[in-house]
């Protein structure tokens, strides 16, 4: 049986796709209503219809159920931000738009789906591994983009790489956490642009 | 009388200092050890032996003890962060210092008086003045020293001087305000020479 460190979401039980969907789906709305702390098993349980020991089937715990919903939404915030880079030659111009995109996801989400966001801030507060992969993709989105950078002669090349980047990063975390984002929001976007010039005058061959 | 807004302490009745001070002691010795969130006044009465009354007529509400304890504590961490910088000549060394000394006062008294930092991490969270006084000085220490590394011909001039301040004190923001600060802790001290180092970088003439 997989444990709760393992970096996948814990499943278990029949491999039937179709209804361990329905259940993610089922909770999805569940918890974005009630919320994910005080809710149990149980609840959901009730709501959906099923025995709990039937979502138990598929699912060995609720946290097992609420890595897959964050893992789902921080996925699309990795679209979104993926899909505004690309196709964008110029690295200055490519950090940029994934600051901006960041920011503008997360706070939709945090506006638009408060208990949502709340399983996430959840998730980074107890480091779920759902967080920990959204964390490694951006970081990997900076990496990109610096070496890039870096090719074309946009950026400095005396720092050595993984410093440059962590330290980018560093900045752009507390816009990246849900955890921290939720305290930043009054100035979210305009930190980003200041940031993102900061960022850049640094990176300045 | 003084209203809730008002940036200096709530203080009223006979200026008599001895009582005041002796009031905020026991007051901060008391949430110091039994939070500052679940206590009353009543609470804090009954444990310093006056009656709730007397108390009233030093301060008018919980948080305005509570706002003199965290100004008291701020001030410290203020001093302690000037003590760091006065005296050292360059101002990239003194941008540094500045950064190391804050995550270090601020990451001592998290660790060492969490009940306090408590009441600090609330005066963020609801914007006391004593946080926005803090923040206030430390932005104008982060002015001085762009400004005294321009006139040295240490630091860049071309962006606007306000820009870079308001940029260089986003980027520490997360190290300063308790409330993200408590979420900071793991890896305060390596970001704060890896975001030193990126500062300075965008600083570079």
């Amino acid at each position: 049986m997989m444990k709760a460190h393992t970096p996948a979401p814990q499943l278990r039980g029949p491999s039937d796709h179709d209804v361990r969907d329905q259940i993610v789906e089922a909770a999805t709305k569940y918890f974005g209503r009630y919320g994910y702390g005080k809710t149990t098993v149980s609840d959901l349980a009730k709501a959906i219809g099923f025995s709990k020991a039937y979502i138990y089937k598929f699912f060995d715990s609720k946290q097992a159920i609420g890595e897959v919903i964050c893992s789902n939404r921080l996925s699309t915030i990795m679209a979104t931000v993926d899909e505004a880079v690309t196709g964008v030659p110029a690295a200055p111009e490519r950090l940029r738009r994934m600051f901006k995109a960041l920011v503008e996801a997360g706070s939709y989400l945090f506006f638009h789906d408060r208990k949502l966001y709340d399983i996430a801030a959840t998730s980074a507060s107890e480091s779920w591994p759902s967080v920990g992969a959204y964390e490694e993709h951006l970081k990997a989105l900076v990496l990109q983009i610096v070496r890039d950078g870096r090719e074309l002669g946009e950026f400095e090349r005396k720092t050595p790489l993984d410093e440059t980047v962590n330290a980018i990063y560093l900045v752009m975390r507390p816009y990246i956490n849900p955890l921290l984002l939720q305290h930043n929001l009054d100035n979210a976007a305009d930190a980003a642009t200041q940031l993102s010039s900061l960022i850049l005058r640094s990176l300045a061959p």
